[in-house]
């Protein structure tokens, strides 16, 4: 097995294992559409729960959503890291039955931060959010076991 | 009844409204503290199932507990408004059974935005998070009859 | 002499100190309103040559003097910080012969990060714009000698 | 002269017309690296007079920087815009005689508001800060007369 290959099994295990514990995310609907070292997609159809009283999707699920992204892909290396803050900006509204893709990417790293950037995005494509987070590594492992 | 009670009045239904209408809240466990015209205090219970590998709270939880504040404090002059932005910055970290307070609070508002600040601290009333959001007023109302 | 009159006299001659080695804010009219531990205010004349085309103050301007205000203020301990992140909102404009005056204040302090919050008013004490800081702090002294 | 010509022609004229009102980025040193619809390049080299006491660059320098980048960028289609809000995030620090890369770059636009995300390199491609702006464009002209 490359080095490549163990990565990315690595990033799959470790995300699998955060699903799994993620009973918010679940319970949402949201789905792991693809999963690679630093990156993340994650999907989420927007239900009628999710709208409010002018027809758009509350900002809340759509942090919700981010904010799992960004989470999976700060962890894929299977070391264990904290937020310390996090922007996001919305751009355009969502709406209901919209499928919602979070695509959550690091962009710079040093020793002891890292930076990701989350983008929202409807099944047209358009822009829905975006979010940036600034995370702090703290080397510990994520998955109880090595992997085999 | 007075001006001052009527604000109160109206910010009490919106926030009972939004609450009865808002399932992740009541799966999270937040709780209403205390409502005033452009103020709202949540709390929630930091549970084990909000807990990660580090034993401290999930950051994921403590964003909806005072993006929900945020909500609830933009809305309670009955009217709709939507975030455009927010930040929040993680202060120190929250855990297991730590009882969590959200305080959100409107710091400034203009004909079309709003500012609001929310702090989150623990029941040692130490800072666990602070977030600031930008909001729009859109002027549509909240509650679909008028008050009684 | 008592612990705050040191604290008061250190602020004082830390921030003198700054400014006199702050060619910008000299260049920019910036003045110093007032200095104690952790808050400082500063104050800007909005002259001709801030203002841009439709008639406001440029941005950049007013975060140079809302940045100063941060700096001074925390560093009015004599130790020696830096910021990891800002966020800045604009909320109405400010005019020819405003007179700015930003206000910084640290909101909160653990053993390695500060927060502070500066609020930028006009001369009608309208709020021009709010920034938050969060910075870390290095414990080296600013001043190169000790205070006699 | 195609449509992309004339844009790529505008952008120019209006930077270049920026530049020769600001002196603040004048008195900075700040050059014009390259432009063109939606993106600019801005460098500036770092002074002795920028280094703060612990050897690094004064974070106000690198903000007036990459603001100036942002204000370029935004204003390139010839539309007045104004910067509702900012975040800016430090990677790692600048240092004496290094030279710095402002990068602003459209990232979305609606009707309304665009995002422009700015990174700042040194000479050795390393990241030193992000900024990200939002922006409200007013659609009034930049440049007093049409082009020729």
């Amino acid at each position: 097995m490359t080095c490549a290959d163990h990565a990315q099994r690595l990033a799959e295990q470790v995300c699998a294992y955060l699903y799994a514990h993620d009973d918010v995310s679940q319970s949402l609907g949201v789905r792991i559409a693809s999963v690679a070292p630093g990156e993340v997609k994650l999907t989420m159809l927007v239900r009628q729960d999710m709208i409010n009283g002018i027809a758009i999707c509350h900002g809340g699920f759509i942090i919700s959503l981010a904010d799992t992204a960004l989470a999976f892909a700060s962890h894929s290396d299977n070391l264990r890291s904290v937020v310390s803050s996090l922007t996001i900006d919305f751009v355009s509204p969502a709406r209901y039955q919209d499928t919602l893709t979070a695509c959550a990417k690091q962009t710079t790293h040093t020793a002891k931060i890292s930076l990701y950037d989350v983008c929202v995005y409807n099944q047209h494509e358009r822009l829905v959010a975006v979010l940036r987070g600034r995370v702090h590594r703290l080397g510990e492992p994520v998955l109880p076991v090595p992997l085999s």
